[in-house]
């Protein structure tokens, strides 16, 4: 059952919104960064330091959380995500492999990408 | 390089172009109809039996087109569309077999989905 977070249990995850959710240059760059930390790393959503108002960032946040590709928690005062490795795992063997071996240009708007443009 | 139909070359195609052009449903019951039959079998787009505008039809065919994930030729009288599943597999490994190990319920509209409600 959808939490009250709007976290899906794994058999509610449905493969197309995953899709829809990671066809975003933003969110993938998201996804793929959290991959390439050790599993269960947790960040805040400002971490990742896009350029684009709160709003926007929540909404691709709760895109994600949605789709069930992130998991949120509260720890404090601030609000942090991790990927949902393992569900994924299990529920899509080959989807996180798929993001892990094709690296995309960094997301416009991201520091990343604006320091790689300097 | 793209060429005059908008197929692009295999070094050109997007994984996230690709994931959205199968986020929808009618499309991704299109790909998933061309993994079932034998590689390289064509397919017309109204073989697919879809109940939608002719103009709708040709906006999904071209986002696949578009996306590298069919191949249309013409065909005498009639144009048709074969999955280029080498290309694929060759460019992004596993993708294809995530869309096989996952069937999606028929597109609303599809005539599958009307015949399996009646």
């Amino acid at each position: 059952m959808v939490d009250t977070e709007g976290h899906p249990a794994p058999e509610e995850m449905d493969l197309r919104t995953i899709l829809n959710a990671l066809s975003d240059p933003l969110r993938y760059q998201i996804v793929q960064e959290l991959l390439d930390l050790p599993e269960a790393t947790e960040r805040t959503c400002f971490s990742f330091g896009f350029a684009i108002s709160k709003s926007t960032l929540s909404h691709h946040f709760r895109t994600l959380r949605e789709a069930g590709l992130v998991q949120q928690v509260n720890r404090g005062n601030s609000r942090k995500a991790h990927l949902r490795r393992a569900d994924l795992d299990a529920r899509f063997p080959g989807l996180l492999d798929l993001v892990r071996h094709n690296p995309a240009p960094f997301a416009p708007g991201s520091t990343a990408a604006l320091s790689q443009e300097a």
